[in-house]
């Protein structure tokens, strides 16, 4: 089969755009959501039926409390979101100026001269930018839909299930589109416009885009882990008060931490997600591009074999779009029973759907035959040449899509509460918060064993089958049905947002019921979502280490696990989760003390507020949690930019090696046990106050003993799930392409030897 | 220098002999305590002015009450020794059969024929036979001492602080000489009597001494994870029930699981703990033997040169020897304020004297030159020849030494209630128990940084001065004063059984005050023990790891992270721990669970419990821990046992080095940051209950809701650092030297490429 340029070239942004339009669609849809009062919008979908009566009063002044409660919702997170991106600005430009001088000034390799490597300075750091501004711009929408949405879905919850549903899933697939095509069409322009100056010189071409990747993952840092802290400690703080002290309920409008625990929501869950795994997707793009643009494909300007990786996540997106209509227009969730089943079969019917989609495109687009460069395992060359059929890529992108769905189906089945597992953790809530906390971190470790072992063979398989860019093929596999993923995934912070603003509009039990409902599934699928992104993390890490080897010129010899640098490298790589985690925890720990101090001073010192006369003064929480975030980011930020410059310039390309692989494999295990436990801690006490079996009543339901130890549980588990663990996707991520991105420079320091080394003669 | 091959041989077994005649007179100090009335017995020593006047009535009564005690625990202890050792003496006959088969039916290597395997297989047989052994041995005489001491330490207590300091401390030290002199004793036997067998042989001889440690270990993984359930499963079953539900104090003789918690100390962190040191030992000496065995030393039959690692053992017993003298007889504890100091001066100078004693040792021993087989860096050959010189070797040794100490010293600033750390921890307590468990984790990753740079840099200076012999010798260098190490590792149960004693006996609250201090130094002292064992257990298995890859010829090339087999291995290894600990986790959890049932039962069931006038059925709690132990290490012992015979058989050679080396980095963090957070939640606690200072009498002290809420993170942190995390070490030590010794099977799999591999044609 061939495939024409022009056809590839046309295809790749029209997808994009399609992509883009989709999400503008279905906006529109969310926004026929009226704001305004309880004149139910007639709907054309033939599914009017499912809506319930009306039959509550008061409804105009609901409706008004509701648009009330989102509008501080959406200040606050804008008014985080604009003094996070100021100082992201900041960041970005002495990044900028830093990655310009270091690229620029190193000694030109053998064959290439100074002006190439300016030229390269310059357009990595372009890159760069505009990977940062994507990423921006991606957090930025999906929030502003997500805090659109939150309130309409509360609305649309008091005429039933269908309904509410309908809203938070369309409107995080708005995000999931939105994200997908800008970024495909970002980077797509950018390869396009470099190419115009770097003429037939592929491999610099693709090594300054790069810089794209390591754009992304920097905003996604801040995002995760600012994010992140302030969400949790917004979380921690309104529950440690309002729940334990003054008892009462969560989402209480009483609590003056309510308003910015929501906001929280949507800069950690939302924007901070969202940059996390577009820097996953850029990166996995980057990692695939750099390497094959030393392969044959590159080496022959094959333009078709070349965007392969740009053609799998734009035929994802086509995907995507199909499965977004299948599962939820066709066969939408119903009753409550049914939304977990539904947003599982997004996930399912998107891979089925994705795997012959991804045959059609290896076959044609790449030649039958091609070959890489693979580092060699005979002592006399660096480098052999490997044969890789088209085929073999199709093999490698199903290995990824189908070891992504394992693994959210295993995190399915250790953080969902219809599964034994959290069942067990709820049960041992009868002794106590203790033993409640000693099953939740034993089920935590155990299951890091299958997603590991899928990682594993995705390695062994990706590897054997194309070198690197087989296993960056996996990574762009578990990536390919990224909308999706990312609507399920934005699914669960809409659905808990609409859960408090029904609470504090006033909206009633039956409804409170329903939002909670959608709530629990989206705590599951936020878990899951997070399994995605760790696997996807892990691939695509190991992808950037794999080109950030040949870039900095390591052979197999001299990364071989017995020399003392790779393995010293190793052991201290594994600590760097360790000490981030230490960082995050201890700063949400810090934040929430914060937070709890200023909700109490309000309770006393505010007369009426306990008796909900008085009204609590939010913003005051809201900046806490924005300063203690913005302030507790800079020290583990700083340790995860700065861990690879100094280990590759001081100590040298080879230790570096071993820092990258020790803090991959041991940040893969600490992030999936802290996302899972703290999931399924989570959802052990949400399995307690449903009551929904005889085994859950057994247990008491709310207040009981057993629901305060839930309660400790669950707090505990707030910063694991929720800042520690989906933070260090982005540590692994992040020091794997920066040390891409740098090679050049390493190298230059005394050949990659080290400063400190070179220094004291130890060659 | 010359040293004379008679003298060494005189040497070496003489200090061994001098150590276990050091343990008996110091036993005899210990024995000359009566435990039969208020007879105070004259005392020798000129320190009879610090005996306090005796003023409590019912003398008798009170001596004879703890006799009584003692005796159930011992009872309960020697109980438990004899079931675990009788399904560990099944499981020694048949991992004998195994090793004897596996290792005599390899087809021979070059230049060696079938009888020299078969001798190899019957000779590695019996090294594991006489290693395990004296695992049981030490841990058995160890138990016996400790059981022997409490009584008598409660019952110095009355007399004031110094003499029941003195002797608690003197029966560790009897434990510290007795497992240090069988250990090198019956090492130095079986080399002895091997050599009349191997002759020339000294590879042959030296890969067979491997077994030695083999059988250490093994018996130290059920010792630790078997004597870690059970300790575990009694400590916080009494809790649960007694201190949370009955509100009655730790250690009440109403509680029917005291006997058992009692017991639990010591089978686990006596003989458990005496067996992870002893196979620490045995496998670091191996280690180096096999290493220098290849070396010039061994191919020239260098015999002072080659007992270099046994020389280091045996001053080292010497050097602890004046050590305990000095800070013990010469400037012993006399105020509550004194202990810790004292305990860490015993580290400081041991050290100190120990470091001069190295450096006659390595130039009086070692040929001021001689050469190393190391990996060869070169492409065109396996092995370079490195040359060494004996001052090198002291280099490592200090570098292990005072590595040693500073792992120790900052497990001391990390887990000691007198600085910032734990103060911290104890104060988020004042907003509850998810505060205090998130500060608590928090504290434990941040404690990893330390001991990693030590390990790394360990790691760095011994290959760079010695290939893994240097490692082997940093690990020796850390375990040289083990003694000492023991010694006060050992001090911390005796003193705190002491106390449960005090209180069962009823001696009134000024002793329980004593016994109290004496053992908030011992959980200080323990985990300084825990963070020796982890880094001595990190380098000792790196050590083996690289005795391994020699012995399974796996060169440069093949162990480099860039191979699949070896990066998916590193990622399975990584995973290992977590597998372990969620095992080791949900057992103490289960066990706990079912000890909790009986205690309610019989406070249920037996009339007069809870007033004191009916006796409770201790037996029957012993009965289930017991039980609970022996079922529940099954599963964790299969997993450390076969996954090394798993992957090296059906995924060869380079695969499990990837997994050995993975379960290092990754265990050691792991290790490590559990013991420190149980250490200090259990400090945490114990500060809050001492009020000794004014930020900690502002916490509110026992029964205050910062004190209920230390008790939780306390018992969450006691399966962490005394089952889990202590078991760790095993599991990455036992999986090494397992590789080692059947590294010829493994690589008479399809030539270590792996049955799975090789049935499919992947080689």
């Amino acid at each position: 089969m061939a495939a024409p340029d022009a056809l590839i070239a046309a295809f790749i942004p029209a997808s994009a755009i399609v992509g883009i339009l989709f999400a503008v669609f279905l906006w529109k849809r969310v926004a026929a959501i009226q704001m305004t009062g309880g004149r139910v919008l007639s709907s054309q979908n033939g599914r009017e039926y499912l809506l319930e009566e009306e039959q509550r009063g008061g409804e105009e002044e609901i409706v008004a409390k509701a648009a009330d409660i989102q509008k501080s919702i959406s200040e606050g997170a804008s008014s985080f979101l604009a003094t996070e991106y100021y100082y992201l600005g900041i960041f970005m430009v002495i990044m900028s100026i830093v990655i310009c001088s270091l690229l620029s000034i190193v000694t030109p390799e053998e064959g290439r001269t100074s002006s190439d490597e300016l030229r390269n300075g310059i357009f990595s750091t372009v890159a760069f930018a505009l990977g940062g501004a994507t990423s921006i711009l991606s957090g930025y929408l999906g929030m502003q839909i997500a805090t659109y949405a939150n309130a309409r879905t509360a609305v649309e919850a008091r005429k039933g299930i269908a309904p509410a549903f309908m809203c938070a899933f369309r409107s995080g697939a708005v995000m999931g589109f939105l994200l997908s095509g800008f970024g495909l069409l970002n980077l797509f322009l950018a390869i396009t416009i470099f190419a115009k100056f770097y003429g037939d010189d592929w491999k610099g071409l693709f090594e300054a885009i790069t810089g794209y990747g390591l754009g992304g993952s920097s905003i996604a840092l801040f995002g995760r882990v600012g994010g992140g802290i302030y969400t949790k400690a917004a979380d921690v703080g309104a529950d440690l008060v309002g729940k334990v002290e003054k008892d009462i309920p969560e989402d209480d409008p009483r609590n003056p931490a309510v308003i910015a625990d929501n906001v929280g929501d949507n800069v950690g869950d939302i924007a901070g997600m969202g940059a996390d795994l577009f820097g996953s997707f850029a990166e996995s793009t980057c990692a695939a591009l750099v390497i094959s643009a030393v392969s044959s494909l590159g080496k022959e300007h094959d333009y078709a074999g070349m965007m392969f990786p740009l053609l799998i996540s734009a035929t994802g997106i086509f995907v995507c779009l199909i499965t977004t209509f299948l599962a939820t227009d066709l066969k939408p969730a119903k009753v409550i029973a049914e939304i977990e089943h539904t947003l599982k079969m997004q996930l399912i019917i998107s891979t089925l759907i994705m795997t012959p989609v991804a045959l059609g495109v290896a076959l044609w687009s790449l030649p039958p035959e091609f070959t890489l460069s693979v580092p060699s395992s005979t002592p006399d060359k660096p480098f052999d040449e490997k044969v890789v059929k088209s085929w073999y890529m199709f093999v490698c992108i199903s290995t990824g899509l189908w070891g992504g769905l394992l693994v959210g189906l295993q995190t399915e089945y250790f953080t969902s509460n219809r599964y034994k597992p959290v069942q067990d953790v709820a049960d041992a809530c009868r002794t106590g918060a203790a033993t409640d906390i000693i099953f939740g971190l034993a089920l935590g470790y155990k299951s890091c064993i299958i997603p590991t072992i899928v990682i594993g063979v995705a390695i062994y398989v990706g590897t054997s089958l194309a070198g690197m860019f087989g296993i960056a093929c996996c990574a762009l596999g578990m990536l390919s049905t990224l909308a999706t993923g990312l609507a399920i995934d934005a699914y669960g912070p809409i659905s808990d947002n609409a859960g408090g603003i029904a609470e504090m509009a006033g909206m009633g039990e039956d409804i409170r019921e329903r939002t909670d409902a959608l709530d629990a599934a989206g705590n599951t699928t936020a878990a899951i979502g997070k399994g995605f992104a760790i696997g996807s993390a892990a691939l695509v890490s190991l992808a950037l280490f794999g080109a950030y080897i040949t870039r900095a010129k390591i052979d197999m010899i001299h990364s071989s696990i017995l020399d003392p640098r790779v393995f010293a490298g190793l052991l201290l790589g594994a600590m760097l989760p360790y000490w981030f985690s230490a960082m995050t925890m201890k700063s949400v720990g810090k934040a929430a003390l914060a937070m709890v101090h200023e909700v109490r001073r309000q309770f006393n010192t505010i007369a009426g507020l306990m008796e909900g006369t008085a009204r609590p003064d939010y913003k005051r929480c809201v900046a806490i949690s924005t300063q203690a975030a913005i302030s507790e980011m800079i020290a583990p930020g700083a340790l995860v930019m700065l861990t690879p410059v100094v280990v590759g310039a001081l100590f040298g390309t080879q230790c570096l090696a071993g820092v990258l692989a020790g803090s991959l494999v041991s940040g893969v295990q600490l992030a999936v046990s802290m996302s899972n436990t703290g999931g399924a801690w989570d959802n052990a006490k949400k399995y307690i106050e449903a009551g929904a079996t005889e085994h859950a009543r057994e247990l008491g339901g709310k207040g009981s003993d057993c629901h305060k130890a839930a309660v400790i549980g669950d707090t505990v588990g707030d910063p694991l799930k929720d800042t520690s663990g989906p933070s260090l996707n982005i540590l692994i991520k992040l020091m794997a392409v920066e040390s891409l991105v740098f090679a050049p420079f390493f190298y230059n320091c005394a050949h990659g030897q080290g400063l400190i080394f070179s220094f004291f003669g130890i060659a």
